[in-house]
C-alpha cells in the first residue's frame, strides 16, 4: 500500500511536470517594452551574467537600481546559451555591447550585421566587438540596413523600433517586441542567413 | 423527410460556419513582411478600396502590378472599418497618405501621432493630412518620437523598424510585424492613448 502511495506521488508529480511544460510550450513570451527607460545601473545584472558569485556586491553607485525596460531587455539576451545573432542599424549602448560580449566570452556564438554608414560614427561598440574577436559583418548598400533585431538561441525574436544606442534608450518613443511563436522567430532567422551570406566579406568591394 | 433533410444542411452550414469563424478566431494573424519593396503600382489597390467598380479599369503605367511587401501592407490597413490610429516618426509615402485619406474620407476615425522634427520637412504627408481633416498631434520632446506603429480596429498592430518613406520602402532593409494576439495589441493601444493624451495641443508651448 505504501508502495501504491509512492507510485501515486511519482504519478502526480510527473504529472505537474508534464503539465507546467504544456504551459510553457503552449504559451510562448509575447511581451512588449517601451522606452525611453530612465538612467538606470545595470552592474548587478552584468555581474551575475558574468559568473557565480558575481553580483554578491551590491552597487553603490548613485543611479536607481531597480526593473526598467533597459534591464529586462538585458535580461532576455543574457538568456542565451547556444547563439545569438544581431542585426542592428546602429549601435553604440555600453551596457548592451557589455552583454554581448559577456555571451562571446561565455561560448554564445555570436554574429552581429550592421550598416556601414553608421559603424564608423564615434562611441559605435561595433570596433570593440571585433576587437574581442565578434564576427561582424556589414551592408555595402546605398539603402540603410535599418533592421534593430537579435535572435536568442533560434528560439527568441527581439525586435522592434529601438536602436541600441544610449540616446535611444534614455530619451526616444520606442517600442521592443518579444516573441517566441515561430511564425515570427522563423522569417527572422531566415533573413538574418540571407543577409549574413550577402555581406560576406568576400562580395566586399574595396574602392 | 424533405424538412429534416432541409435542417440538416441548415445545421451542416451553421457548423461548417462556427467552425470557420472558430478558426479565425483561434489563428490569430501572425505575419513579418520584409523590405525593400520594389517600385510598383498600387492604384488598382486603392481604386478598389475607393468604392465599387473602382478597379475595373486597369492600370497602363509601366511598372510592375503584382503583390509585393508594400501592396500587403496596403491592403492590410485597408481593412479599417472603424477606426486607425497612427504613430511614426516619418511619413512622406504617398501611397500609404493616400491609403489614410481614404479611410478617413470612408468615416474610419483616423488618429495621427508624429515626431515635430519630421514633420516639417518637405515631402512630408502630415501637413497633407491635416489639410484633409485628419486630427493631428505631434511631440514637443527632446527625444525622437521613433514609434512606426498602426493599430486597424483596435485589433491589429502593425510594426516594425519601417518608416513609411518612398525612400525605406524601395531602398532599406526593414521589417513589418502583423500581429493579432492581445498581448501585443492591448499595450500599443496603451501607448497611443498614453502619447496621444501627453501630445494634446492644450499642452503645447509655443515660444
Amino acid at each position: 500500500r505504501g508502495r501504491a502511495g509512492l507510485g501515486l506521488a511519482a504519478a502526480a508529480a510527473l504529472s505537474l511536470t508534464l503539465a507546467a511544460w504544456w504551459r510553457r510550450r503552449s504559451r510562448p513570451l509575447r511581451e512588449v517594452l517601451f522606452f525611453p527607460s530612465p538612467p538606470s545601473c545595470t552592474e548587478a545584472l552584468l555581474a551575475e551574467a558574468a559568473g557565480p558569485g558575481g553580483a554578491s556586491r551590491p552597487c553603490s553607485c548613485p543611479l536607481p537600481h531597480g526593473d526598467c525596460s533597459l534591464s529586462r531587455l538585458l535580461s532576455l539576451l543574457l538568456t542565451a546559451r547556444r547563439s545569438l545573432e544581431i542585426c542592428l542599424f546602429a549601435f553604440s549602448s555600453p551596457q548592451l555591447g557589455s552583454a554581448v560580449q559577456l555571451l562571446h566570452r561565455r561560448g554564445v556564438r555570436v554574429r552581429v550585421v550592421t550598416d556601414a554608414q553608421y559603424m564608423g560614427l564615434q562611441g559605435s561598440q561595433i570596433g570593440l566587438l571585433r576587437l574581442a574577436g565578434i564576427q561582424v559583418r556589414h551592408d555595402q548598400e546605398s539603402g540603410y540596413m535599418h533592421h534593430k533585431f537579435a535572435i536568442v538561441d533560434g528560439r527568441m525574436v527581439i525586435t522592434g523600433s529601438l536602436n541600441w544606442t544610449t540616446q535611444a534608450i534614455q530619451n526616444n518613443r520606442e517600442n521592443v517586441l518579444v516573441m517566441e511563436d515561430a511564425e515570427y522567430v522563423k522569417p527572422f532567422l531566415d533573413e538574418f542567413e540571407r543577409i549574413w551570406e550577402e555581406y560576406n566579406p568576400i562580395n566586399y568591394r574595396f574602392f
